[in-house]
């Protein structure tokens, strides 16, 4: 099968790779309808996470089960699937407890590189979701996009406590951004403040839900945000960047009291312990556990109520994914999608 | 009116002050029954912060209204009240969430020194809580408990979301740590693990509700609780000291998708924010909102269903204050009563 391998910082090529075999009872063989790229990505492509050696891209999917193991017993071939960028059980005392990404046995999908035409899923009946019913063209980036930025953006929202009556504010608009702009909304968030000073991202964070606009950055759009606010602050913040700006820019905007939930995933970043004290916020995040919400989002997208697929702003087939990497990495493109 | 003074790091003194008088039409004026040595009057004590010359000791208080401002229009002489350490309006929308430390009127009591005969309260209507009557002498170490350690404690305990069928550990066995034990029993938790080294507190501990007692720290304590929770780590954990070393500890020691309340004032600490991000916790804390908790608190102080005072094992007159603070800076004492 063809599959994108990262050989060096910016060097994406897409390769002859062997075929996936099943190789635990539990694992299924999935043919993928298309793929994508991550701002996740980025970090290797970018050289800030090492690259060891020729890797396997890519941990988002969703397409048709060719191949089941014995011991699967729920997903059946010929199926449409959607599952989390972790693999997992979704019956031990973690999973539970809606915790899925951090199942006692989890297995990370990016180990396994699902920008490629088929990928081995490990724990297939605990980790995949399938569609009432093979769906139509137009719906599969929507489907896509459950797989990690939507759950992602909406776990964001969640772990905000975003809700009726509720003003969230979101710091950043990458993809995750904006999709929690619209989990936001989903939840019923009374006011929603996007910050973003990219006029593409903030027509598209509107669309999503969006009733105010914050240009400004840091200290600036911290204070912009309290303005906004009677001075107290948003009840709800998103950060979904992963730095110490957009940390701070999150902890500072959010009301004592209110709820910030950080889903951008940090670097060497450090935080002031005393800082955190003082603000007397919640703070919850980590990495999203999809699946627990995989099967409301799948039915808002089979049923046209949300239309997460719009963050895809570019379209490449696989066998171009440099071009891909290269659009993300400099801001041209939201998120791409590979087409197969 | 006598006060305590410090004038340097180790310096304390008790001295003649000022009688405090009436400022804003909302102040009263307490005589205090009694007051007590904070763990945090030891950062200055211990020169962590600095001194910039004689400054007024002591935040916690309980006692007799002796004089009301003008607008002050609960509050009555001869009132027996306990008050936060932070005083509130208890009417702004911060207040009305819950954490009236953080109130947009907010007064830090530190500022005004209650360890003395005589203090000023500011915002009496919304900072007070009265007794019923006049408490006999052995309810005034609980009642003046209230007006920190325990609230603080209890507010760890409810950020931590100790409840039913919940297993918490408490990281610190200091008075803070040890009202935590207190208030995760009568919050209903099921299993309630201590961390302590120290025989005389692993024993008031126990008295207080602790199941358990783990006597390893940092990563041994960690394994420790994961080995007592069947390799999960606890539901909640309330970290009451501080140090980067407990704040690790006390992340660690938690489940994905559980619960930190921190309380413990760090100073200079900083967080890995990828450690939290993969720990999947939910991390709350700051100065407590005591002002949440106090009716309930008073109220079971005055029907002797909760016995706080019992912290305090050392008692000495407001005169010895410099034997309080050493006893305490050497931890020979869990916490200093100063009589009056």
């Amino acid at each position: 099968m063809r599959g994108a391998v990262l050989y060096a910082p910016g060097d994406i090529r897409v390769e002859d790779r062997d075929d996936p075999k099943l190789i635990e009872p539990t694992d299924v063989i999935l043919r993928l309808a298309a793929t994508c790229v991550c701002g996740s990505d980025l970090w290797p492509y970018r050289g800030v996470e090492a690259v060891e050696g020729p890797t396997p891209m890519g941990h988002e999917y969703a397409g048709v089960v060719e191949e089941v193991g014995p011991e699967v017993q729920q997903i059946r071939p010929g199926q449409f699937v959607v599952g989390s960028f972790w693999a997992s059980d979704n019956t031990c005392a973690i999973c539970r407890a809606g915790y899925q990404s951090s199942c006692v046995q989890r297995v990370l999908m990016g180990t396994i590189g699902t920008q490629a035409e088929l990928a081995r899923i490990p724990l297939a009946d605990g980790t995949l979701v399938a569609t009432p019913d093979l769906p139509p063209d137009d719906l599969v980036p929507s489907l896509l996009a459950a797989s990690d930025v939507l759950g992602t953006g909406w776990f964001g929202a969640v772990a905000a406590e975003a809700g009726p009556g509720k003003t969230i504010a979101v710091v950043g608009d990458g993809a995750v951004g904006l999709l929690a702009v619209l989990a936001a909304k989903q939840l019923g968030a009374e006011r929603i403040i996007a910050m973003s000073r990219h006029e593409p991202r903030q027509r598209l964070a509107r669309e999503y839900g969006a009733t105010d606009i914050v240009t400004e950055r840091g200290d600036d759009g911290v204070a912009a945000v309290k303005e906004l606010t009677g001075g107290l602050g948003a009840h709800s913040v998103v950060e979904a960047v992963g730095t110490r700006e957009s940390m701070r820019q999150a902890i500072g905007s959010t009301r004592p009291g209110g709820h910030v939930g950080f889903v951008g995933v940090a670097h060497g970043v450090e935080l002031s312990v005393e800082e955190l004290f003082f603000s007397a916020v919640h703070l919850h995040g980590g990495p999203a556990p999809v699946r627990r919400f995989l099967p409301q989002l799948v039915e808002l997208i089979w049923n046209r109520r949300i239309d997460p697929g719009k963050v895809f702003d570019l379209e490449v087939p696989l066998e171009q994914a440099a071009q891909g990497y290269q659009a993300m990495d400099e801001r041209r493109a939201i998120k791409t999608l590979l087409t197969l």
